[in-house]
């Protein structure tokens, strides 16, 4: 049923942000870099924003097999398209903040469509 | 940057599997019934399994807008679709075990792509 030769592969990272880094959270990724979008086999990623405004952002991206998005998470262009968020984190801590966002991250393969 | 006038919607079912149920599960979705295919407004569904092969399967449905995912869930192919699920619950509980599965639901806008 799958769509790909290779085995799809899905990467989600669970977002929680603080209240107040909400605004700036979304405002990121609404002019995100598009670094990703540039990658050998990315297909699409989308960010999900719950419906009853609780926490728990999703940040879901698909590619062709693991190797491609193994290959993003080491690339330069991973530290380009997280520049503006890692900046914010890096700052609060040498403020001697907790950082206002925190992130899980788990990786599935389809398993049907 | 969405691709739709309307707001487009995710729905996401978190599942926890027994152990012993993981095979069925598995099997149940791979061989099911596209019910939901058929409905207004439905785009696409993935369910999503684990890589290291623990718990937590997702089942994400995307919908044009949450009317029409509202309108799914009271729909009769929505029994229709969960009818061999649905039984194997239903059987667990006349056996007096607890329920092989265990669900939680959430829903979502598509904040950005």
């Amino acid at each position: 049923m799958n769509q790909n030769t290779d085995q799809p592969f899905v990467a989600i990272n669970f977002i929680d942000c603080d209240d107040d880094y909400k605004q700036r959270f979304e405002e990121l990724f609404s002019t995100r870099a598009k670094a990703i979008d540039t990658m050998p086999g990315f297909k699409n990623m989308e960010v999900l924003k719950p419906s009853d405004n609780s926490n728990g952002y999703l940040i879901v991206s698909h590619w062709n097999s693991e190797a491609d998005f193994k290959q993003w998470t080491s690339s330069p262009e991973f530290i380009e398209g997280h520049k503006r968020g890692f900046a914010d984190m890096a700052k609060a801590k040498q403020e001697g903040k907790k950082t206002p966002m925190h992130s899980t991250f788990k990786t599935y393969t389809v398993l049907t469509r």
